[in-house]
């Protein structure tokens, strides 16, 4: 393999017309941030080992990349936004006791070196809701992910919900051990639904425990899912669990989208740090969720601040898969000119150019050879997102409109 | 020093006004390399080493931050976006023999463990003009160059203009060795005029290349400089690129640019790909040339493609520090709207923030405690740029005005 002109595997370019998709699709998903009243915080792409550490429990340690910095500490590609902001907000934010919205974009970094085929490095835009417990705070959350998905074009896409406290409070009253809870927790996470009700039966737990836990695959669906699942435990813990996701569904109204909201008590996530509702949203055209968020009560406090969060992430190339797959990509508007010119008209090209900047439009100078065909110009005119030319050579000024030009 | 709330030295995080400001100082360059006709190119973070090595010529490999992947390759962070674009130039358009314009922006990463005080992570933004060895595309870069100062409100501001040619064509024609050339150039580069007249004296050349090189440090100034560099030299490389400036000059004025350029001839870069004209911006309030550039006619070729080429890169966070240290910045728009509502408000707040952000209005909903004192709030509003308050409570919707509560 030439070095020289490959990318790493897992890494690779993204330039011309899906670039420009790629760039509308994060600047639609800004302006939802900024609607809701969300800041841009930037954070740096290399932090401290502790801040992504296993003790963090966001990612795995084998999938870090890390760095030896001159002083000797271990330094690690951020993988994950919610550490970082964390992080910031226990020291910028360390006395503030009202809401705190904070949003970001940018790329994320996994050593996924027996992964081939995934990105090692890909964008994500986000948000995070700090210092807010209530359940609007949770319907907003849903909502923006709803108007992301909308603004990229997606019709057919649905948000499942879950809370994880619900079979935490559940597992937990059962008397089951923290390996034994997290093992269904993975088994349930990587979809094993048969697994994980195989394991379930075999533990010795009480019987309404056990029936309640191997109910928790099924207990997928609309809105009436909830009433099942309520009844199917007594657990003051887990029937709150079940309440507040009511609640939610209630201010989700008022936001116009349960249409596209489902439930799902069995969707349990890699990152131990959520306590509450969590959440994601999926559509075809790519096997991951393109948004995942949930909430996490008791996270920020690993770096000192005492603080209630919510918070989101859409990944951003995965969300451009399925729209690309889904073929609703928008084609970029043919809004540049080119200005073609022979040597001698090299300052009255310059000149035109000028004029036309100044008016907003966007010019690009080819210098043209007095000898040249202008059969290439055209094709290349095209790719540059060009609807006209203006051909400066002798004593002519010719205009070509490419929108009139066949293929 | 505690790591989990610190970043490591020489990268931070930017929020609030802040961010805000780089942010948009980002989006005008944006705009102004649309406007010129680039198109944007996203290239990995991380790059196989040899992208980047001592033969690239960019930056001295002790700082690169390396890492080994999977399969034992040496991998980079990048510290610069050329030779990258380079690469994909290499890849992509191997055969293309038309102007290709390409931008970019994006952080890169210097290992600077022993300059502390300097970013580690810096964002860049640049444009590369491949396939063009024109004098207008030297002019058209510099022009660029002249817009983005004047886009960050910088009114003193003055674009330097060098011919790496003039010094490598006169010292070449000496006969002093590749070593003394690479040692004056250092010399210069780091301004130590003294040190390079000093060295020059002591070498054993023909008198007239002495008296010129011993004269490129005083060679700085107006375009009157120009005739001045060519009387020092009958160098026939020396003359041409003494011409060339001379013709970039012409096109500058169609530009209406020339008050904010002069020519300096002992300007020396540190990159040694360089092969003819290289500029910078320099400004107050920041001791670097905020941007930088030239042409590089045999560099692509090292990645397989022989293609001439310009480019420059605007160091956007030295960009910023002139900015604010010359008092430019401009204070965000109060245009955001806090909803504060009491729990029994909780759909209403909802439902006004539903129909106001439909309207595009920036609203952002705050639960409020039925014994809270408003007074917080009206603080906590201003410094998330709201410009009034609607607070929803008891019987009563009230408005708060925040452009008339004094601070």
């Amino acid at each position: 393999m030439n070095q020289l002109i490959h990318t790493p595997a897992g890494v690779r370019d993204i330039f011309g017309d899906e670039y420009k998709r790629k760039d509308k699709l994060m600047s639609n998903i800004s302006d939802i941030f900024s609607t809701y009243g969300y800041q841009y915080i930037q954070t740096p792409s290399i932090e401290f080992y502790p801040v992504f550490d296993k003790d963090k429990g966001t990612m795995h340690e084998s999938r870090l990349f890390r760095m030896i910095d001159g002083d000797g500490h271990t330094l690690v590609l951020r993988p994950d936004f919610t550490p970082s902001i964390a992080r910031a907000v226990s020291s910028y934010f360390a006395e503030e006791t009202l809401p705190i919205r904070l949003c970001y974009k940018g790329n994320v970094f996994l050593n996924n070196a027996k992964y081939r085929g995934r990105l090692n490095e890909s964008t994500e835009m986000g948000v995070e809701l700090i210092n807010n417990d209530s359940v609007e705070a949770d319907a907003e959350l849903i909502a923006m992910s709803v108007d992301i998905m909308k603004s990229a074009g997606i019709r057919d896409f649905q948000i499942s919900i879950g809370n994880v406290a619900y079979f935490n409070a559940i597992a937990e009253e059962s008397g089951m051990s923290e390996e034994d809870m997290s093992y269904i927790r993975h088994l349930l996470g990587t979809r094993n639904q048969f697994g994980a009700i195989e394991y379930i039966e075999k533990l010795n737990i009480d019987h309404r425990s056990k029936i309640a836990l191997t109910e928790i695959p099924t207990l997928f669906g609309n809105e009436t899912i909830l009433d099942k699942a309520a009844r199917l435990t007594s657990n003051k813990d887990a029937i709150a669990s079940v309440v507040r996701l009511k609640e939610v569904y209630e201010i989700l109204k008022e936001y116009g989208c349960t249409q596209n909201v489902n439930f799902d008590f069995g969707m349990l996530s890699d990152y131990s740090y959520y306590t509450g509702i969590i959440f994601q949203a999926v559509t075809y055209g790519t096997g991951d969720a393109v948004i995942k968020g949930g909430r996490y009560n008791r996270f920020i406090e690993k770096f000192g601040k005492k603080a209630d969060a919510i918070g989101f992430t859409t990944i951003v190339d995965s969300l451009m898969s399925a729209v690309e797959r889904q073929k609703l990509s928008i084609e970029p508007p043919m809004d540049r000119t080119m200005i073609l010119y022979t040597a001698e008209h090299a300052k009255n090209a310059v000149s035109i150019a000028v004029s036309k900047r100044a008016a907003g439009e966007k010019v690009m100078c080819v210098p043209f050879p007095v000898v040249g065909s202008i059969e290439a110009y055209i094709d290349n005119a095209k790719k540059n997102n060009c609807g006209k030319i203006i051909v400066l050579k002798g004593e002519d000024e010719q205009i070509i409109d490419l929108q009139k030009v066949e293929d």
